[in-house]
């Protein structure tokens, strides 16, 4: 092995040794020598229509694979993917932020090249607010480092990182990088012990516990530790909406999403009515808790997430949650699996010539998920209808349900389908989310992905008109399924009647060779039950 | 009048104060209380697909209109338009934007709400990094001032502010706002009086001396005194490439645009060669200037903008540009017209068989330019090959020619032809261009606009091609000229040969209903001479 190599190189096999095989993005000239190297290397680069679908893409991927990274030029790229990398530290999406900038040689001659804006560390300070770490590698010396400790935080803190490499760095040459080491946070033994013992006492005492799991269970891999302790005890388990598939829909303990009074009154009821909620990797979000109509007593839970376990009202700042889960698995006794009554499955009957509904379209799409699946939900009614479909294996369910960033669903099948072929997304986008990333189909076309993709076509913003009504929550009406004659790929059609959406999901099913795009028709203020609620409790805050 | 409004109303009768009788962008529910102010008053709100599409026609708009402005929500929304910011702040393009954020009171009970990254203050922090001011209206006895102040440094610095409006703040009881005070910048008379003299004594004992004119005599209204020294001096001007148009290109003693090696050798010559020149309102950048293939020797040159006078090697602070154009006209005496070679016309003769090449394309273009167009450049050969247009009136030429975003020209002719419908655009944008904002077609639509969009679809990014080729310039072959069946509205048709865009041109000028687009298939190494020139430029520093 050399002692030494290139700045770029260094960044390279760092991004293969952690297991990186894809970096999405658009090439630029403050990039281009660093972009000859990704191409030289074992990574795929996948090019997209935007660099705000590049960072969807990777968040998705991050999602997904563990790490997800972009690579883009300097500002007019950079700025572009901000909001892809403000929803991935808002949702704890582990992802590396790659760009290039003017050479430190170039500066000393002008102080205005091209794409900048105020200064050179104009970016730098831009990521800084969206990245738990930013680092530009001006000094060969310290590079290395740099690049360590961001992988590191990265990988840590599940958030994204940003690394900023000036254009006459990516061949400087810098020691050669030993194997990398990465931080693991430890418990504190005293705290960890006396933590569990509390929870388990309480678990003990209890009669109606519950376990309400949230989307950390997945960003840190511990789907396996929840299904230990939910089958040991034998109790309920909830997900949080963002939390939605950390465990088979289908396991017999499932209750459902809890969402206060978005979420279905069951699930809300046996959430709210037990004398021990066990909270579990779960964000205190407004839209995951059903925008605070979530009610839960705090002299009632343990709270156990990333960053600290919280029993009623004390706190433990230094216990890792994968030791706390197991440590309260080992602690508890083995319990009988508690019954929980399902309503009878009863089979979707189609209405030939029924004009399509919001919830009857959702209730026939849940019978359509099969193993192979994937959902991915855009935001409004894509999402709130989808949080109602059953999700077959864990993890298959991908949605920004805590920033809602509009346009995210399109590009995060990219992501989320090239890391794993086999599996197909089913996306559902809104008419105004797809008008903002609907082009990434381009990408989805040229990568052969196969998608079908929903797009639920109300004519316009319907989750805002519940909130305040007016002519700005109008937009054109698309003809979306004629998006295959402008990538020249991809199968689409549109439905209007339950007869016409059979058709179009038997021959969406049946043709794999590249994406599927239906444009479903839907009436302007049809909805989900949810959205209803939600609208009007938005609704009074708005008008505030 | 009352003495009080609202902090809402008090915006809102500013924005109609400066001339306002737009504002672009997209609604959420952070910012509807605010929409629906706006939608009560004189201002027409224009919706777009995509924040940065709002971005973008508010930069094009305030470049025709002499400020602009943008309304979205907090985050999700602010991120997304952030490019398009940067790309105002690098050329002095008076922008305003607005948005949300939550409610002060609602922040009090949670600190996880949806769109947040991590803290209230991230989206501020953003934008203090790519404007002249930005404020978040937390405090009503303050607001009123911080809008003023904001409002005064973008007219007065012709750069972007930011104004954040906390949801619940929007009906907040503020002082009713009296006439808007504006800070007007003043020469020191002393400085000016030496600084016009000593121009004066250089321009008296130049035997060659030149003018060139930069974008800031538009930014500032100076065309008129412009065309004044113009004509008293007798002394042919030329534009920088940011600044072209801001004198009419039909003017007699109008040489050209001069962007050093990458421009006409004859502009090239006679700049170079000048014993003075004057550079007026010209920012002194890279690509502005030919990426430095520009040799102006600093002891030739008197050098006023808006910051700062310099004549050769000495700098005067306080003198304003208008000032001083003003009284250097006054100063020198009238002399007589120099004389400027100009080839003859050769009218474009059209081989109807012959495919279509990007010079023969321009060439063509020249022609096809009448009175009541406006031509908007993308980057790339969109810019370059548009650089050598002739543009019949002044300021009749918009392009980022510094910042160089792509994604910026169909947006712009939304925010060019809004403010003037009688100006009808004439768009050219590449296909990676076109793929990044073109869905704003269907604003255009929407809006009953009829710009003439040309897609210089030459099958990936060209520009890059020359610098670094890779399979990472290759983008998919859309066919653009489809999109009326998407928008259900414009006109297309595709062009391979000379003769197909004869038919194209009649067609489009002939249909004025809604957009022309014009899919102009080209090879993919073919180029306009500037462009072939840069790449080679740029390749030698990206590869460094």
């Amino acid at each position: 092995m050399p002692r030494t190599t290139t700045l770029g190189q260094y960044i390279v096999s760092r991004l293969e040794e952690v297991g990186l095989k894809h970096v999405f993005g658009i090439p630029g000239d403050y990039v281009l020598g660093f972009y000859d190297m990704l191409i030289d290397s074992s990574l795929d680069v996948i090019g997209t229509c935007t660099e705000l679908g590049a960072g969807f893409a990777a968040d998705a991927y991050a999602r997904v694979n563990g790490l997800g990274a972009a690579c883009v030029t300097y500002c007019v790229g950079g700025f572009n993917i901000l909001n892809a990398v403000g929803g991935a530290y808002a949702e704890k999406s582990p992802m590396i932020v790659l760009t290039g900038s003017p050479g430190m040689d170039e500066r000393q001659h002008s102080s205005l090249l091209h794409h900048q804006v105020r200064d050179f560390h104009t970016q730098l300070e831009v990521f800084r607010q969206v990245t738990v770490a930013a680092e530009a590698l001006e000094d060969p010396h310290r590079a290395p480092d740099q690049i360590d400790e961001c992988l590191d935080l990265c990988l840590r803190q599940k958030r994204p990182v940003y690394l900023e490499i000036p254009r006459d760095q990516v061949n400087a040459k810098v020691r050669a990088p030993e194997p990398l080491q990465l931080n693991r946070r430890k418990s504190d033994r005293g705290a960890l012990n006396e933590a569990v013992a509390e929870a388990a006492a309480i678990l003990k005492g209890a009669k109606k516990a519950v376990i309400l799991a949230g989307v950390e269970i997945h960003r840190f891999s511990l789907q396996e530790p929840l299904l230990e302790l939910v089958e040991k005890t034998g109790l309920p388990v909830a997900a949080t909406l963002l939390g939605k598939s950390v465990i088979s829909e289908r396991h017999p303990q499932y209750l459902g999403v809890y969402e206060g009074a978005m979420g279905h009154d069951k699930v809300r009821r046996t959430v709210e009515s037990a004398d021990a909620v066990i909270i579990l990797g779960a964000f205190m979000t407004d839209i995951n808790l059903g925008i605070y109509t979530a009610n839960l007593d705090e002299g009632r839970t343990v709270n156990a997430h990333s960053e600290r376990v919280s029993i009623k009202r004390h706190h433990f700042d230094e216990i890792v949650l994968r030791d706390f889960i197991k440590g309260l698995t080992k602690a508890v006794p083995k319990r009988r699996r508690v019954k929980i009554d399902r309503p009878a499955e009863r089979p979707f009957k189609v209405r030939p010539k029924a004009a399509l509904k919001v919830r009857r379209f959702f209730d026939r799409m849940d019978e359509y998920l099969e193993e192979g699946n994937i959902v991915i939900c855009d935001i409004g009614d894509s999402l709130f209808g989808g949080s109602d479909l059953t999700i077959h294996k864990r993890t298959e369910f991908l949605s920004p349900a805590y920033y809602t960033s509009m346009g995210f669903a399109v590009p995060a099948a990219i992501g989320a389908q090239i890391k794993n072929r086999k599996l197909r997304p089913i996306v559902f986008v809104g008419d105004g989310a797809f008008q903002m990333t609907g082009q990434e189909l381009s990408t989805i076309a040229r990568n052969g992905l196969n998608p079908i993709v929903f797009v639920l076509n109300n004519k316009g913003y319907t989750t805002e008109r519940f909130i305040a009504e007016g002519p700005y929550n109008d937009i054109n009406d698309w003809a979306y399924h004629l998006w295959p004659n402008i990538v020249r790929n991809g199968w689409g059609c549109e439905v209007r009647t339950e007869g016409e959406l059979e058709d179009a999901l038997v021959q969406a099913r049946e043709y794999r060779t590249s994406f599927s795009i239906i444009n479903v028709h839907l009436e302007k203020y049809d909805t989900s039950k949810a959205l209803e609620r939600l609208g009007k409790r938005l609704s009074k805050r708005a008008k505030r």
